[in-house]
């Protein structure tokens, strides 16, 4: 969990296996290392993405060359995780161009997000704040609803801290709070990331995500999820059954971390010694809760026709 | 908020007017303790129908006996409370056996639970959790997932205890949980109490509980709200439009107290020392989207003509 984010899980996993070929290049090396690798987070597909691709890069090369070649692969795969992002940006702040456009004077586009899909996720712009930081810096009036996001609490430290170092206004809720919002005409638009989307277009993302996605629908507000290709898992035909849910530590839950008034960092437990706790860290929005999935290629229906009318290298069921 | 939980705060401030009148049964201390204590919340319907109540009795009264007939409607007042806990559990109990007589062996009743409802919002039995008190005690297999319920995390600490005395297996989740469980067949049936319900049976309560009715919808699992009557706000013909939305404290959300490992209580920042947060306290749930209100004269349809049906003598237009 020192690396946390599906694009940079990605990343951080190719150079993983870069590192791997740096010590020891052998083919039994390369077997342990992408084994090893994917088996450190079930949920991200990108880990195993971005292992698999390295690992057919790297294993019909002599092990002489798998040294540089595996540098030089993980560093393609982080400059493509860059590219994607600012693609996503561009084809996202359209969606926020035409809510402006209907807003009076003063009155900003209030976006809400769950969880952390921003810089501190991905090498770049991050995926569902790209479209954001763009409208932000070409000085569209936004204003961002961050949920807190229990039991981590990635939305009221990383995103926050994210908007906060770029300008954007912004204002932490609890995960409770969306619903309200989005009741009384607050919420404009929901964007949040995903950690994998099956290819029916079923999205997994952090623990709440469907909560939010169901009271968008109930209101009329589009729901959109920022989609890098990668996080596309064409192996999965149905994401309720298809992708594995991480379970946790309860610690994560009852145990939460900040600042005390004389500003040291303090871990402090909010239940009772002995209170049984579950943590599933994410969840599954079906696809037709989504409006849209916003890839690198345009934005696409969350179908699998949808898809592969834009993927259609991997299209193929 | 030393006083919580809608039922309790009628009773209290039922008392309350009983000590403004031992202090000083005068007409003026009167009006003054009646405009003072109502307008210490503005959800809880219960705080100005208590406070009502003892007015009426009270103002027509000289000053000589308010007194002691002040101490005796509060002293009603709070068994009244008791009673209705218990025919609301006497009520709601056949719903959990119901679902009980359709489970495998070794498979409990899964109830799922917002904010505290239980017996330290009420002066007895509680109203949410009084059926599920009854059912333990008649030996049903039972379990309760129970939401911490940010920001005051009301289900972490007091509901988590409350059950944790009683013996009623339970485990702790995040708000963002309840979703993914309803969606993979954890849940049986929600139950939650209200702060205020309109006479159209919208419903007022912690919040994001509109989040999970929501969930409950989705996955046609029942959603039940347990409410004595006098949390019908019966001059509110649309809980949507008519009941007031308490807004509180920002460090609600971002401080949050606990133990440290060392034993002591200690309360800690979460967020950025300069961020922006918003803290609504309740949301309203529609009628639509709930099954049947739980009242101490049984369950009533969630609309107009339901709670009618129930309360004749208040229920005309």
């Amino acid at each position: 969990m020192r690396v946390r984010g599906a694009p940079l899980i990605g990343a951080t996993a190719a150079y993983g296996m870069a590192l791997a070929m740096h010590y020891d290049c052998g083919d039994e090396n390369l077997e342990k290392a992408a084994s090893t690798l994917i088996g450190t987070r079930p949920t991200a597909v990108n880990l195993a993405w971005a292992v698999n691709d390295m690992y057919s890069v790297l294993q019909p090369l002599s092990s002489k060359v798998r040294r540089d070649v595996a540098y030089a692969r993980a560093s393609e795969i982080r400059a493509e995780d860059i590219s994607i992002n600012h693609r996503i940006g561009k084809y996202g702040l359209p969606l926020l161009e035409e809510i402006a456009r209907h807003k009076s004077a003063g009155s900003p586009v209030n976006i809400l997000t769950h969880c952390n899909a921003g810089a501190l996720a991905t090498v770049g712009w991050g995926t569902a704040t790209a479209p954001v930081y763009m409208a932000h810096e070409k000085g569209l009036d936004i204003h961002v609803w961050v949920d807190e996001t229990r039991p981590r609490n990635q939305g009221a430290s990383l995103t926050a801290w994210e908007l906060d170092q770029r300008g954007v206004p912004y204002t932490v809720i609890a995960d409770n709070t969306g619903g309200h919002l989005m009741q009384r005409g607050y919420v404009d638009i929901c964007i949040t990331g995903t950690d994998r989307t099956a290819a029916n277009g079923d999205v997994a993302n952090k623990i709440g995500t469907y909560l939010k996605a169901l009271a968008a629908r109930d209101n009329n507000i589009p729901f959109f999820v920022a989609l890098p290709s990668p996080t596309i898992d064409w192996g999965a035909q149905d994401g309720m059954k298809d992708i594995p849910i991480e379970q946790r530590s309860a610690e994560e839950v009852s145990w939460i971390s900040g600042r005390t008034k004389s500003g040291t960092v303090e871990k402090v437990c909010m239940v009772l010694n002995e209170t049984a706790v579950a943590n599933y860290a994410f969840d599954v929005t079906p696809a037709r809760l989504v409006t849209g999935l916003i890839t690198e290629r345009g934005i696409a229906e969350a179908s699998y026709e949808g898809l592969a009318t834009l993927f259609p290298e991997y299209g193929t069921k």
